[in-house]
């Protein structure tokens, strides 16, 4: 049985090596847009459009419009795939990501199998479905199973609803979708009923279990929703990457979360829900204060 | 008009030189308690138990038990009282605060006026009652309009019930007697109503208005409850503290909030609470990821 700070550490990573990073800098910003290994930072196939200073430890982005930046670093990436310069580019999905500067402004695009190669934050949208309400004993949670096919984690528990933000998409799109996709839940319901309540934020870091590069950061944001559902909605799966989904008391997604049936993502959106509803208190957490800043810890990254 | 995170950088301030401060150690302990400023550090009546380092910029408190620990602080305190060493302690009121080290053993309590000479976090609770739900345009929530008496911030807005947590209380402990004492809300009704929702964190940097010494840092870690009110169940003022009680809705409270009508910790607790509702969100807020990070931020000392 695992303790709540044991399961926050195993999905929130420190960096082995974090004074070895690279920053990633793009042109006409200040801050950090994530890090880079020097072992990645050393095989990228720079171009031209790079300024990459190895005694600074920086790896400078030189375009000066959205569409411009995307495009150097998309010719880059589909070189050092047809290189095979990373077993990471082989999972390539073409599905953009965003990568965003300071007030929400979109900067780059890039392609989802590469964010880890420059630490970039990852956005998501996670979405857990209850009956009851937070005041009472009677609260149930909606857990999904994922489907023994899923490429990460099969078989595992999840959210109700969980998926990541692709350019273009707002956090909420993002839910309307995964909530159509993942639990049959109408637009209309998802407007009506679900309710923004923050974010989790973690870095990652890779190990051989992501069938890549190890020791990349991989810092993640999640939009967390809750949503309490109406009398006789339940939610029924749409698509192939849920298997069942089955209604728990709180007491069994505690028990489930120690035993580590959760992947570390979602057993870390558990825990946020547990503190924001009354479940997890100072009284009953050793680690209370630490866990409940940490769920929303800030990450070095740049972030919209 | 102020916007959100303007409200937010008033109630959480970086400290003006972070790097002069010492650290404030206990013996027996590796991570610091809290900081002092060198003016402090030269100032204060250290005796033959603490061990200062003016080169390492550290101050250790020497005693191997709570009783000591209190004793030695008491005693020093006690004396630079008598000598006029500090403004603030003038304002001394006889009201123990505790300090806690790992796993919330108590390891200290002190006076608390004295807590800002050593950057001691402070602990208190915050609790926004409120009627209609999150997902609903009927929410609406019972705001404090504070005495005209109060020594700080009178006639200003506040949350329903707010208080410091003495050494020896719970912070639930602290909510019931703070929530008998301001809105007349019985332990009955706390019990079954009142839901833990985590915590706010922040640092203030006293200033003139505090009326004693300038340029302390003085972290915060207030532990916020909800409570949806039962039909027919409305706060009552039950001591000199409060004016009135008065039910806004959420556009009269974002209004007032963005008018400087709530002092600044209030103010946070509101954001907090706008987060956790729905009310803010990464669509309607353009500091979103920010602001709901930075809420709960980690404090560089020491917590339970």
């Amino acid at each position: 049985m695992k303790s709540n700070l044991e399961i926050l550490n195993i999905c929130d990573q420190p960096h082995p090596d974090p004074a070895s990073l690279y920053r990633f800098l793009i042109e006409g910003y200040e801050v950090p847009f994530g890090h880079i290994t020097p072992d990645v930072a050393k095989r990228m196939p720079w171009g031209e459009n790079w300024l990459i200073d190895h005694d600074a430890r920086t790896a400078k982005l030189l375009g000066t419009s959205l569409d411009d930046r995307t495009q150097i670093m998309h010719e880059m990436l589909v070189s050092a795939r047809e290189k095979h310069t990373f077993k990471l580019l082989a999972g390539w999905q073409n599905e953009p990501w965003p990568v965003y500067g300071p007030n929400k402004k979109l900067v780059l695009s890039i392609e989802r199998a590469a964010a880890p190669l420059f630490g970039i934050v990852a956005y998501g949208v996670q979405l857990l479905a209850y009956e009851g309400s937070s005041a009472s004993d009677d609260l149930k949670i909606w857990i999904a199973r994922r489907a023994k096919t899923k490429r990460t984690f099969p078989g595992m528990l999840d959210s109700t609803v969980g998926g990541s933000m692709s350019t273009g998409e707002t956090p909420f799109e993002c839910l309307v979708r995964e909530c159509e996709e993942e639990a049959s839940f109408s637009e209309g319901l998802v407007r009506t009923c679900a309710v923004a309540a923050g974010t989790v934020n973690f870095v990652h870091v890779t190990d051989e279990r992501y069938g890549g590069e190890s020791g990349l950061p991989c810092p993640e944001i999640d939009f967390v929703y809750d949503m309490q559902l109406p009398e006789g909605v339940i939610p029924v799966p749409n698509d192939g990457e849920v298997e069942e989904m089955v209604l728990l008391s709180v007491e069994e997604v505690k028990s489930a979360l120690a035993m580590g049936k959760f992947p570390p993502a979602n057993g870390y959106v558990i825990l946020d829900f547990f503190v924001r509803h009354g479940i997890l208190t100072w009284e009953n957490e050793r680690d209370y204060v630490e866990i409940v800043s940490r769920l929303r810890r800030r990450l070095d990254f740049q972030t919209a």
